[in-house]
């Protein structure tokens, strides 16, 4: 993992230069966890020409020197002051991280200005390398062993609450190895399914429920997403048709991911299906959105997103129909944007499943 | 709750007032749930003289609706920019939230520059009300309840791994009701123990450890947080005196807490005892920090903070010494400062526990 960390730092070292800067403070922990691997809470790093200094406080000197073997370490509590304080030359810091109170005081600690250096290491993730990749796709089949384990030991049935299915794929994930769920499960049954970001309730489960399920799995700090709408018992006409016309909106959005495509033409692939039916005012969010360290980060996949596609990114695709009082249906794969077809992480079956 | 949330509005319009401000938009996420009850991943407010707006996305549409009821809402994905377009007057923005590229964004929305104005909601939710510390005395109870259970089941035994320890204190605790565990529970085994912030591993324990936990409970959005070291089997005269300095200095800080008492003097209450016995290199981190809506918030509890108690805030009092290579004690309890003695929350014993 060393030689991982340090081709991550000579990237984002070709990205300085292309900057004329001298160096660059990366206090975004997220940011710092992937050029060092360090994943404690208190950290930052300096990055320079020709080397890098880690600082961390007093809880993490054991953990960090097995985490960082390979830096320079300090150990104070106000890692970015302690950074600044000895940075030379013109120093870029992330003021998409920074805030202006923070700013202020890096400005008082450090020798000269510091300059706004926004989405360096953000660029760096946006491609993901096959570390990543490999992470992703351990918490992807985290979540897909623990959908099947729930489904193949008859947890989902009519009586269990929305918040008893939530945490049984919760627990599953953790029993698969993950260190969690990647965000807080959504489990909504019903009219509740008709809710977008729906908190699991105590209410039970019935025969003929729609059950929308959206989660994923925590594996070496990378998160996976996903969504499976199910049908409890033979479905009505209504439910049938919502689900083909989510899963054929699906389908198209996962046939747009290719190297190149803007990424506004990847919501219109999906989204101009749901609109042909005339249905498009029932879709009201975003087709997805790019996953990793974060379980949102770019690219957002938006009407009217800016940028375009390239191979390594790894994002949702994840179309939703929603009719308030009745049900919705969202259907959500994760996969990396490849030359040729994209690589399909979560392996869950996309046919309606009645269970 | 609705009262609830109106109450603080009130209190924060009048911190307006002093600081002659118009509005304050608020972006800090947990600052809008205080003020409002919202619990999604994005959404602002804006709190005027004589009202406020709340802006979410359409993910949230309908449980913003239940959990907002009595506040204009607007829905955007923007927050922040479409709550400011609207703004009139001398608006203040969170400066200690809002990123230097986040005010460039405000700034251009805005019809005037708005002003910083950091820490307003901050310094309200340093005074718990009773409704965060009923929140807080059930998460308290959550963790003291999973430790007792996990103990009473005879959970914590020679061969056992930390992480399996670890995972039945967060499903105790979910099994109690609370959302699940405030922060990574830390389980420390044997040498173990002398890292003060150690991930739990596939490590067994062994007779003759000390084994530190350092756990807590989410509950309605309030973290508790906790830290007792038990010894498995008889523990040696070395593991006696350890704890016994630890804990002679844990009640030293307790017994600071009080309004009035300047918080670096409750740091060196607990200090001066370990020092005292010539270990003071051996405590490595703060005495403790204030919990509520984040695990770590105002006050810091630390040498050389600046501010004095009052009632009503919620704090940690964890004073610890470790000996890398051979072990640690912590321990550490939540209580609410108060008028004359301080409300303890967790109340799991502190005596020398051995199982």
């Amino acid at each position: 993992m060393v030689e991982v960390h340090g081709r991550r730092r000579d990237a984002l070292r070709r990205l300085l230069a292309e900057r004329e800067l001298d160096a660059l403070l990366v206090t975004n922990l997220l940011n710092v966890r992937y050029l060092t691997g360090f994943t404690g809470s208190n950290g930052a790093l300096l990055v320079t020409a020709d080397g890098a200094v880690f600082c961390t406080d007093g809880r993490y000197e054991t953990s960090s020197a097995v985490q960082v073997p390979d830096l320079e370490r300090v150990i104070r509590r106000d890692c970015d002051l302690a950074l600044m304080a000895r940075a030379q030359g013109r120093i870029g810091y992330e003021s998409d991280h920074v805030t202006v109170d923070g700013l202020a005081r890096l400005t008082a600690a450090a020798k000269s200005n510091p300059h706004p250096a926004p989405g360096l290491t953000a660029e760096l993730r946006l491609i993901k390398d096959e570390t990543e990749v490999d992470a992703l796709r351990m918490a992807c089949a985290a979540a897909d062993r623990a959908l099947a384990a729930l489904i193949e030991h008859g947890g989902l049935r009519p009586g269990r609450t929305e918040r008893e299915v939530a945490r049984a794929l919760d627990e599953g994930m953790r029993d698969l190895g993950a260190e969690g769920p990647s965000f807080a499960t959504i489990v909504a049954a019903g009219e509740h399914s008709a809710i977008p970001h729906h908190e699991p309730t105590d209410a039970p489960l019935k025969t003929g429920d729609l059950v929308k399920m959206d989660f994923g799995a925590l594996v070496d700090g990378y998160h996976s997403d996903m969504t499976r709408t199910v049908v409890l018992g033979p479905p009505a006409d209504w439910q049938v048709e919502m689900y083909q016309l989510v899963a054929a909106a699906q389908r198209a959005g996962r046939q747009a991911l290719a190297p190149g495509t803007p990424l506004a033409d990847v919501d219109d692939a999906a989204r101009s299906v749901i609109e042909a039916a005339g249905r498009g005012e029932e879709f009201v969010h975003g087709l997805g959105h790019g996953v990793g360290l974060e379980i949102h980060e770019a690219p957002a996949l938006y009407r009217g997103s800016a940028g375009t596609l390239a191979a390594g990114m790894a994002v949702t695709v994840e179309p939703g129909v929603y009719v308030p009082g009745r049900g919705g249906v969202r259907i959500e794969d994760t996969l990396v944007v490849r030359e040729g077809a994209p690589e399909l992480l979560t392996l869950t079956t996309k046919e309606l499943v009645v269970v």
